[in-house]
């Protein structure tokens, strides 16, 4: 298996783009992720989207994407694993230059989800969770995240306050990220005095809808060293795992399996443990998804996630930083853009090009990016090449 | 890169299957090809499928047959690339296992399209067509093919009873497959006086709207003659193209240039050519495609596709038997689920298991699976080990 670096990141300026088109903003990420590689050609691209056929009507985007691209004949797939599809794409990228299928690949993550008609936005992304047993009866992803919430707070004492922290760092870290759709501080009463959606979670714990894309480029670490003007980041190790969806099967709401078992099995890949870990990026689709993957991957015993927010050990400076991109919640959550701008945000900061939101000799990083309520996760870990 | 081998195939009876869902029929054709694999593990997976969410509200689709399949944990990743998801499917699993990360993979393909809601089979077809130039204007694929096939008549002579002879070939092959939607004689009056559906394709042209899934096992080629009790079969060489979606962006709508395309990357990678394959699946979804595929694959000129059919060249015992499985127009098109039963149809012609549809002799064979008017091809050439 060959050795893959990422050597181009490209993103945008997410929110509520209704000037723009589903393939306008995926072509802006796309050729900004090119600009930054400084390369004259791909050889084949992946596409992560959740539901191109739902939010605006159209499937088969590979090729479309390829077309527009101005890269017609080139292989373009896409790849879905609901919200965690950004990070499929990264890994089917990491694959198809590994097998030395391709050498010079472009790996894109793109949602439109706010000129949705039919059923609205809501009820697109709950076709991630399990529609004969959970959507059938009612139930959308706000509802599922808040008995996560409830289960973890009965099991380990996890206050409300501790998910408004999760709120207020994000947001305090999206302020310097200038794609972030939400650029604004918010106060723990700001999160507690907010309007609720399912009981315990309120307007301010939910991540927003948001069109947006994200892309990248990768290749081979030798053809990486001898084109790349600037520091290679290597893939290092990939953990992908799922679970049943419908959280009834689970034994244990507390926990997302899949996220356990791909974090083992990135860390086995990449011989690299939690402690090694200088900054990442998990999924905060809702606060609690943020402090229950920070125990899962690792960082925190079960059940310490909320307090170790609440005591500033995830925040920039902190014991592990976590989401200095400003996460889902101020950044953004474009559900197939997600999984790729996660990536992007550690290649940044393993570069030290993170700016204001730079941890401080960043040297190992991770994503953690997943679908639905856990159905399905993706783990990445990073190195900056010296 | 490693070699890969296909050692198991499971299929099922495609139809109108009122009485399974969704994930019931996927599970049964997984369980079809683990039993003929005789397989005790499998290490991740790869389905595709087109629009899980238009057909049937259900996206997350790895996650869910993963589950369903009793394989929760392990990878599971949904692939598409609209009606060509199957054959990427495949592409996917070859990489899996070609890459080593992963021994043994099951690649599936699914849909469920007869209990569709909102705008019915073809509004959620149409999204593999270009949404804003297409589509908005009132388009949809049988419109679509029907200008490649007036383009075809126009610029090579070819004759509506070209078109008609295509469909009575595959139905008389579909006769022997049991598996097949529509075991019934046609004859060429039939087609030419069935209900016209987008001029000149009449209903007889077109194939059918099919719930059904099909499923396959690959691995390494060192494990397959370790494992295998059946003789395993090669995927010697693949090719993998796109084009620009929109037909009024091509400079000529007879010629299929990602077939084209697709082709040659496949017969350079096999190391194979045209005059080598005994036999061959092509994409039928209409008449006209089969003709237009035939020649871009290289078996025919430019041109003398129609000509080959009427003259017996494609059947069985013919120069280039083409689908004998009765293609998509007798069998059946579930979308998602064609490019991988294409190549389980192969793969029992050169296992000399085809019974009486057997081509005799047929050592090397090729499936041709495509998206949308075009838009995508994915090819592959598979070889029995001796």
């Amino acid at each position: 298996m060959r050795e893959v670096a990422i050597i181009g990141v490209g993103l945008m300026k997410w929110g509520e783009l209704w000037k723009k088109s589903f393939r306008d903003i995926f072509v802006e990420a796309a050729l900004n992720s090119i600009d930054d590689a400084g390369v004259e050609r791909i050889d084949s691209m992946y596409i992560g989207c959740m539901s191109g056929g739902l939010f605006t009507g159209q499937e088969h985007i590979g090729s479309i994407m390829a077309d527009y691209l101005g890269q017609k004949h080139i292989p373009a797939a896409r790849v879905e694993s609901a919200c965690a599809s950004g990070g499929l794409a990264v890994k089917m990228g990491f694959l198809e230059v590994a097998s030395g299928m391709s050498d010079i690949v472009l790996v894109g993550g793109v949602e439109k989800m706010t000129d949705v008609d039919g059923g609205g936005a809501t009820a697109a992304l709950a076709t991630a969770a399990d529609q004969e047993y959970e959507v059938y009866n009612g139930i959308t992803f706000p509802g599922l995240y808040a008995m996560i919430a409830r289960a973890h707070m009965d099991k380990y004492g996890t206050k409300r306050e501790h998910l408004a922290d999760v709120a207020v760092k994000n947001h305090s870290n999206g302020l310097h990220n200038p794609n972030a759709q939400f650029q604004m501080k918010i106060s723990r009463e700001d999160v507690l005095n907010s309007v609720m959606v399912a009981s315990p979670l309120r307007i301010l714990d939910c991540s927003p809808i948001t069109d947006g894309a994200a892309a990248m480029i990768l290749c081979d670490l030798e053809t990486a060293k001898r084109i790349s003007k600037k520091m290679p980041v290597r893939i290092l190790g990939i953990g992908h795992a799922s679970d049943t969806i419908a959280l009834h099967n689970r034994k244990d709401l507390t926990t997302l399996n899949s996220t356990v078992k791909a974090a083992q099995d990135a860390y086995k890949m990449s011989g690299v443990k939690p402690s090694d870990i200088d900054v990442a990026e998990v999924h905060d689709c809702f606060t609690i998804a943020e402090i229950v993957a920070s125990e899962d991957v690792g960082f925190f015993e079960k059940g310490e996630g909320g307090c170790a927010v609440s005591d500033g050990r995830t925040q920039i400076g902190g014991q592990i930083p976590i989401n200095p991109s400003g996460g889902l919640k101020s950044k953004g959550h474009p559900v197939g853009a997600t999984g790729v701008a996660q990536v992007i945000e550690i290649v940044e900061q393993l570069r030290g090009n993170a700016k204001e939101r730079q941890v401080e000799n960043a040297k190992t990083g991770l994503t953690q990016n997943m679908g639905g309520s856990g159905g399905s996760s993706i783990i990445h870990i990073l190195k900056g090449e010296e």
